[in-house]
This record gives C-alpha cells, structure tokens and sequence, in this order.
C-alpha cells in the first residue's frame, strides 16, 4: 500500500484519491498556449476529480532555443514566455475549495540535445534585472543545450552527470479576477520553481474560481536551490497528474505533501516574507488540522521546520516550509 | 505662459499639449467599475490626443463604509477593491508610445462627511500583513469619516485640518497580456499612491497595448508619504485630466513632469528595490534626454537627488526620484 | 526668540538648551582620530552640559584623495575610513539618558578643491557590493574634486553650482559594549547621512555608557536622497555643535528637531525596515509626549507623515519620519 | 581512513589537520565569558596550530532561564545575552590568513532539564522587533524546559524526541577594529546558527587580526531551518575542537566543508542577500580552487547547489550555499 492512500487527498477527495479516468492533453488539442494565468480564457479539457491527465509540455522558451550559437535576447518576445497547458475545469469546483494534484510521472520528450539553460541578460539571482536595478553591464549571453533521458539524467559535461530528478516548475489555479504573468508565483501557485513538486507528491491548490482553472507546465529536469542564473534544465514533458477536489478546505497558499512531510509554499519579496509566508502557513494548518496551538506549532518547527529555497529569482521568490509527518502525532 | 507649454508633453505630443475636446465619465456612463488593470473589458470611451477627461471617481471603498461604527472587514469584499474609471482607448496609441497625463483638477464630490480612513486588519504598514506574516492579534479596526472640502480642506479633528492636497492614487494603462488588480503598482502605474501625482502635474505611462486604455480613480484628500496604514483619506471627485501622446518615445517606468522637476516612479519590494528603479530609470533618462553620462547622472543625482516615498502598504512599495530641472542644463 | 529657546532641549536640558563653555578640537588636539563607535579609548574632551565644541573635522578619507587621477581602491584601507571626532565625555550622562545636539554651524576648511566625491568599486546604491552581492564587472573609479565656499556652494561643473548645504553625515554616542565601525549607522546614531542633521537643527541621542562618549565627523557639504553612489561631497570642516544632557529620557533611536517639525531616524535592512522602525518611534513619541494614543498618531502620520530618505548604501539604510508641529497641537 | 585527511585543512593547514596538543577550557579558567567578538581583551588560551580544545560552552542565557515560570523579558539583560568562551589566539595567524576548526565533538552538560528554549517579546522571525516594527501586542512569554541526553536527544513532550543533532551556534574569528554583540553573524562567522556547523564539520573562518582570536560557545541541541522563534534548544556543553591555521588563504566570509559538500555562509538583510553572499562566494571558490569559470560555476549552482537557511532571526540573516564535492571533478 502506498502512502497515498492515507493521504490528505485520499481522505478529503471527491474522488478519493483514486484515477478514475484518463485524458490527453497533446500540443495539437492545447492549440494555443497560456502565458498567464487567469479566467479569461476556454478550458482545454473539462474533467470530474479522479481524472488523470497527461500532458505534453513545451520547455520555458517553447522550444525556440535550439542551438548553443542562439541569442535569447534576440529570440524571446517577452511576455510571451513560460507557455502553459490548460487550463483543465474541474467540475464542482468552486472558490473555497482545494485541488489536490499527485504528480504520477514526468517524461522527457523531443529530440536531442532536448534541455536547455541559458544566462541572459536582466534576469538572475546575481546580476542587475529590472527591480534590483543596477548600472552595471550584463553578464554575456550563454546557451546551454543538453542530453536527457530518463534513466541517464541530463549529461553536464563530460565530467558532471546529473540525474533526472524531474519536477513542474510552474502548476497552479487561476485567480478569480485577475491574469498574471504565468513568470510569476504567488498564492495559487504558479512559477514556483520548486523542486519538492516531483512526481509523487500531491500539491494542494486553492480554488478561485468555478472549476479552478488547473494550468501547468515548465518541466525541469533538475534545478538547485534558487534556481540561481533564473534558468533551470528546462525540457518539454509528457507529464501525468491526477487530480482530485476537496470541498469545503480553504487554503491560503499551495501546500505539498509527501509520503515524510507536509510543507507550505510561499512567495513574496524580499525572501524573509516568503520564508514567513510559509512558515505561518504551516503553523496554521499544524493548528487546524493536527491539534497544536500556534503557540506550540511556533516552537517546534524552531527545533525541527525544514525549508527550502524554490526560487530566489522570479518576480517573486518562494520558499517552503516543512515538517515531518512523525512529528505530527 | 504656463510652464507646461515647454513641458515634454508639449514639445512631443500628438496634441502638442493642447486641450481639444471635452469629454465626460460619469458614474452612469461609466457603469461597472474595474478592479483590474487589464485589456479584457470593452473601453469606456474612445478618444483623440488633446482630449480632456472628466471622470467621477469612486472613492477606494465604492463609497461602502459610511459610519464610523461600519466594519470594513465584514463590509469589503476582496478582491473587489479600489474601483477604476476607464478605460480609456486613445485613437493612435501602440505599444512603445507613452501617454502623457495632464491632472487639471480634482474636485472633491458626494455628501459629507465624503471622506473616510480606516485601519484594518492585515493591511498596514506596521502590521502583520498576507506577505510580512507574523502571529500577533490584529490591531482593533477603527474607521474615521471626515468633513472635506475644496476650500478648507480635511477637518480633522478639532484641532487640526489638513490642508486639500488632492492626488490621484491610481492611474494607468493596461499591461499587454496580464490583468492586474488595481491595489498593485507596477510598471505601468497602477496603486502608486504617490503624493506628486496631484494637480498641475503631468504623469507620463508606457503604452502596452493598442489604446493604451488608461484607467484612473482611488483619489485622496491628502496622504503622507508611505500611506502608513494603508489607506489615506479616500473621498469621490470629479478628476479631470488631458490626455495626450507622445509617439515612440518609450519608457519602462512612469514618469512625472512639474514646472520644478522631473521624476521617475519605481514599485517593487523590497523598499530599497524601488528606489533603485527609481534612481536608474531617472539616470537613463538624463542620459538620453539630457545630455549627461550615466556615470555624470549618478553622481549628480548622489548630491542632488531627492526621493519621495509614495506607499509603503501595497503589493510593491512605490518611490520616485527626481531632479530639479535648473539641474538640467 | 529663536524656537531654540522652546525646544525640547530648552525645556528638558540640565543646562537649559544654553550655550555656557567653549571648547575646541583641533587636529592636534584630537591627534589620532577614530573609526568605531566604542567605549574602548579615552575621551578627547570632558565637558559639561552647555559646553559648545568646534571640531576640526576630517573628510570621510581622511584627505587622502587629493587628484582626479587617484584611485581610491589603491589609496584607502579598509577599515579605516569615515574619521571620527571625540569622544566628548558629556559629565552626568548616564545609560538611559539622552544628549541633545544643536548643529551651530558648519564651516569648510582646508585648501582647494577641498570637496570630493568618488565612485568606487564595490560600493554604492546601483551596483554589486559585499551585501548585495553580483557577478558583474565593477563600474569605472571616478574621482571629482570641487571648489567649495561656505558662501556659493560648490561647483559641480561650468554649469550646475550646488548651494552650500552642509550637514553631519557621522554623529552618535557609543553603544555600551560594543565597538561599532564608523561606516555604520544604528540606534545610537553613527554614519545617518540624514541631510536633516543640518545648521539649526537639534539632535537627541541615547546615552548607552557613562558620558555617553559623543562622536562626530564626516561633514558634507550636500548630498542627495540615498547618498545614492555611496559617497556625498564629502569635505574638511570646522564643525561646531552644543550639547546638552537630558536626564531620564529614554529614546531607542536618534530624533530630531527643528523649527517646523520633529522627526524619528531609523536605520536598518532592507529599507521598509528602516521605515518601520522611524514611523513606530516617532507613533511612540507622539503617545508619550503629546497626548496622542498610538492608533491616532499611526492615522495621523498616514495622512501627514513625512519621510525623508537618509542612505541608501551604508551597511544599514537610514529613514527619518516626521510630522509638522503644527500638528502636535 | 576519514574524510578528513583528504580535506582542505589537512592540505593546507600548517598542522596537516593533525590533533596534536589537548586542552580545556573550563567555567573557572574562562572567567568572564565574553558578549563581543573583538580585540580588546585577553586571550583565554593561547594555541598552536593543531590544538584540540573542549571548552566548557553555557548556553546562550548563561543558564539563567531555570524554570518554566521564569519571565525571560525581566531575567535577561540585553546586551549581556548569548556569552561566548575564548577569544583562543592561534600562533602564526595574521590578516589574510584563514582558521581551520574541525568540530571533534559536542557533548551536553550539567543537570536535568538542560535544554531551554522561549518565546520572549520583539525577537522572532514571526513577530514585531526592534527592526521589523510593527505596532502589535507582543506574543505572551513561554519557556520550555527540556531533557536531554546524548543518546536519547530531546524529549520535546510524550509524543515527540528530537534526535541528538547539536552544532555550535556561534563561532568566528575577531573582526579587526571591531567589537561587535555575539549576537550579530557576519563575515567573521558569530552568530550564523547554522545546523552545518556540527560534528565532523571543518569550519574556515577568516583572520583579521593577530591571532585570529577564536570565540565560540552557543550550541544548540536541536534547530530548525531558521531558527523560527528565535531560541533553538539551547544547552551547555563541552565542545571539543580542532584548530589549524592556514596561511595566506585569504577568504571573505566562513566556510565549511563535510565528507560530502562544501559550503559558503553569508549573512545579511534581506534574506536574498544572504543568499547573493553566499552563492557568489561560492562560485568564486569554485573558480579559484575548483577549475570553474565564474559562468561556468554559476550555471552549475543554477542546477545542482544547495542552499541551508540557519537564521531568519538575529540582526543579520545567514544562509549557506553549498555544491556536493562529487561535482567538483
């Protein structure tokens, strides 16, 4: 029995958890792709909770960065980048509730060299970009195309493999009245960039508004703490998720949970807000659902809350904070 | 003469500055307010360069809190906040143009007391906030409604009135893709809440998309710099303001002319991010425009520079930065 | 009657804000001039409340950048920049006390071009520095050197003269255990670069250790918001203040009067921090001292609160807050 | 063989990272326990290269938080909190030079409940402090008072035991001129309260004055990411330490190095400033030392480093950046 089947999925789902139905999102059905996320656009594909759905992502630049010798400040047409698929309806969805969605597989696609990682300039953890706005020049261009496979991982170098350690870089809901920039995290997930979003967890979701607008996409094959030049091993995906609705649960900002932790994701700038984000998230949920004060939730995750660094570079960071199932009781 | 036929808008609109036709927004014509800066909706009117705009503004509460016993926790509906007049689709405006905003007037309407402040929870500048999370108990809500006029200002209290010192705290055009909630300022205006936008100033905004489609409302009596708990004296005016454009000449950030100087309006978080916008949109400016280096502009604008901090409460914390234009040679 | 005569230094002082002894330090008398902010060596001058000193202060290097062609990365050593007068020991000043500083006057001394600025590497607002740390390539060393009267002000160029604006950039007491660099501003006051710390001006520091050991030096002749390269027109001074000692006042960070206002200084990282800590002050202030509660004075400097923008690139950034007397009632 | 004859220390130090003379520093050989890092007292004990201390360390309220009903806020007198053992002058060290510490072992002492951890008023990562003012009541005080054993770990309450995880909270060198609280982390280690820095760990602190003046004390029996609430689990002990000295090393800011990783520590504020430190310290010991080109380390970190938040709550943040040795060829 997999961990699954106790999990917060399993036990509040519409659908319990389990897949029910299996659908396809292929580039020819998504047609057109998404750079923001919001409700002003047709469903791609409309599902009960219970439905799996595969779909074939683009990497972050559609595809557009084919060869080392390209520029990507001649290439890319801001905004028209991070494109994304869906958005999937989910029925019975409506504002107060959570989508859960358990990553089942991630699968690289496309022909060879099919990742991709780039150095351009403005965008980055440690160069000048347009909020932390310096008078310096830019560090030159750099492309980067790389082997992948499933079993191999991607080929660095002749010296450096690293293995395939695939997770969605960008999933979320739509908000209710605005779109924004699918660059962009914030409280109903989005460009994240967090690598604990890998096949076998379930991310939790809130709903804005009716059917919750499920968009995803932005697959890294593998990614640091930070995604530190802005720009991860990025390759187009076959990506399955199963996806399930909890009625009646409000949830504030995405929330993961694995087989060994449940962790609350934050974004804000500066990064000690989203550090705080996520923590008091925590301790909320610690508060509601597994019997501490907030008091008492405060103190142990002082000894014991673990954090991760998701981004330090999109227009806002992320970070998450977690805590070990066993501490739970 | 006025100064403003030397201003830039002068020297480089379509209209040359002038005011050509009249038009007027009111609260029927306008119909549904907007809570998102976004090209999504229909305008609300279509006009020339050269037009002069009345607008009836709401106040940022949709004239919702009326008593000082009202509590706006219970009465607001987020994310319906902060009501917007426009669009407003200028005839010939393509992305890479500016718009140039001439504020004439703004006059205070509706029965009094029309102006209301509030402290509420989770909105602040010295309090737990969705982003600077903390634990504490909220501070208690308290609402203020204030007597204002044209003449004698904001009485308010017995012993001290505050002179009517009227701004616009949110006007801009829309972004190309994104529809963005009318609390946030960005780079294409929005919730800036800076003081220096008020009348006899000329407010300079990025076209993004065809017509630019500028939005305008949220006006205040009077503000301090930071609007430190979130929310200044809000009160209905009629705003009018002529509009021009300025073809080709574009720009990142808004931007402010007076008779006295010129300024660049930064919003980011954190606080010292803004002001670095500010600053380097302003040294950029001098340097294409004005004949001075980049490494001259710095300099100058280390000895020379002044800031004003317009809020210190909303999504991004907004600055601007200018020079007096006697520095400008 | 000046309003000296009504400030709190009048009302509050054991010598009743009075001008009773004249001292001076001189080069000589200083002999080796300091760079922390500390309790660790012996005071130049013992004075008692109403002593007035005039301090021959250095520039911020010490007078070593002499020529345009000088590069300041080859000539300085680090730590030992930002020379500072003192200590003055202050007779009967005790930790919980409070010295009053009343800037008499500020005169340039030294032959000319006695003014100098610099861009550096490493340091300034727009660029990569130790905190802000980027992979870029440095911004050009510039030396300026410029001809400074108390008279005409100084000469930036054929075309922009700067009026003589002089101010304190390096004023404080020591903390009681710890030996501070003189780069640094914080609770005890040290490198503000607040261009409110002018002639005329009165400033109120906490008193940490027995004779509150008062620091000054690092005179600039003006300087913009932000001090923005990191180095204002720093210049050689007769510098000359009155201090006198307030009993029993308690204050946790610099504060300031003038004739118009009173104004709370606050340093720290990021710069929304800085905000914070001068507006809660001066909220305390207002509650403690002029018959406000906290929640009317937080409303209060929401809509007439003013904030003035000290540094923007010392190890921690510095705000000063402030409200009309007018409004104090 | 250990790791440990294959690490820097052992390839650098002057002592090949050998254990060669033992010795104690006790409570009575202590005496005053120190509550700065700087240069103005007596060394404790002075060390050749190779020397292997234990020291007696108190925990960080110099044990006087002894019962659950204690009121931290009327007990602990800032700024003598957080005392240090040393300062330990290492023979042959000079600026520019470079400790090497291997942490032997830590070991908890004296009688039961040993470990201590609060809550107490302005300090926090999710509340109101001295720096992130805000106007909020302060959280009620909690003291916990804890068991612990070296085999058992923390016994936090019937349900949850926290294994036995110590690290030393604070260490570094004396900053040169300086004498700065044992509460501020910074480039000379103090007080990072990094969970690296634990047993079988090397740390690299840099040298900045004769003797490198080594403090250390403040272990943590437990802590989370973070530090959350202020106060990790807090307990005396004797740690036994490895001392070497590398010459002519020079590095900005500590670093670690365990059997599998190396690691750059940064602190500052905001938190992505310390990320910058140290990921940019990072690449740039990955290029001196590694055969790295700064681009070259900069795309691999973007893909596999890994970052630890120590503290998101004393007056500087820290956070390590770290890549696994397996990658650096």
């Amino acid at each position: 029995m997999s961990w699954l089947e106790s999990s917060i999925m399993a036990k509040k789902g519409v659908a319990g958890g389990e897949a029910r139905t299996r659908h396809a999102i292929t580039e020819a059905t998504q047609g057109t792709y998404h750079y923001v996320y919001g409700p002003f656009v047709k469903p791609t594909l409309t599902v009960d909770p219970g439905a799996v759905v595969s779909a074939e992502t683009h990497d972050a630049f559609e595809g557009k960065i084919q060869h080392e010798t390209d520029k990507p400040s001649e290439i890319l047409n801001f905004p028209y980048l991070n494109p994304q698929n869906g958005p999937i309806y989910v029925n019975g969805a409506k504002k107060g509730d959570t989508l859960a969605v358990y990553i089942e597989s991630i699968v690289p696609r496309g022909p060879q060299p099919r990742g991709t990682t780039v150095v351009m300039p403005g965008f980055g953890g440690l160069v000048s970009t347009d909020h932390t706005a310096m008078l310096h020049t830019p560090l030159p261009e750099v492309v980067k195309k790389l082997h992948i496979t499933l079993e191999e991982g991607t080929k660095w170098n002749d010296k450096i493999t690293l293995p395939y350690e695939p997770f969605i870089g960008t999933i979320g809901t739509s908000p209710e009245i605005e779109a924004i920039s699918s660059l962009q995290p914030d409280y109903y997930g989005g460009n994240m960039d967090m690598p604990d979003v890998g096949v076998g967890a379930v991310v939790y979701l809130p709903v804005n508004t009716d059917g919750g607008l499920l968009y995803l996409g932005d697959c890294h094959a593998a990614q640091g703490d930070g995604e530190l030049c802005g720009v991860a091993i990025e390759h187009p995906t076959v990506t399955t998720v199963r996806i399930d609705l909890i009625k009646d649960w409000t949830i504030k900002w995405p929330r993961l949970e694995t087989a060994d932790f449940i962790m609350s994701i934050g974004s804000a700038r500066p990064l000690e807000d989203a550090a705080r984000v996520a923590y008091r998230d925590l301790i909320r949920w610690m508060a509601a659902d597994y019997g501490f004060t907030e008091m008492d939730a405060y103190m142990l995750l002082t000894q014991a809350g673990r954090v991760r660094l998701g981004n330090m570079v999109d227009p806002k960071y992320t970070m998450g904070a977690s805590i070990k199932k066993a501490y739970l009781g």
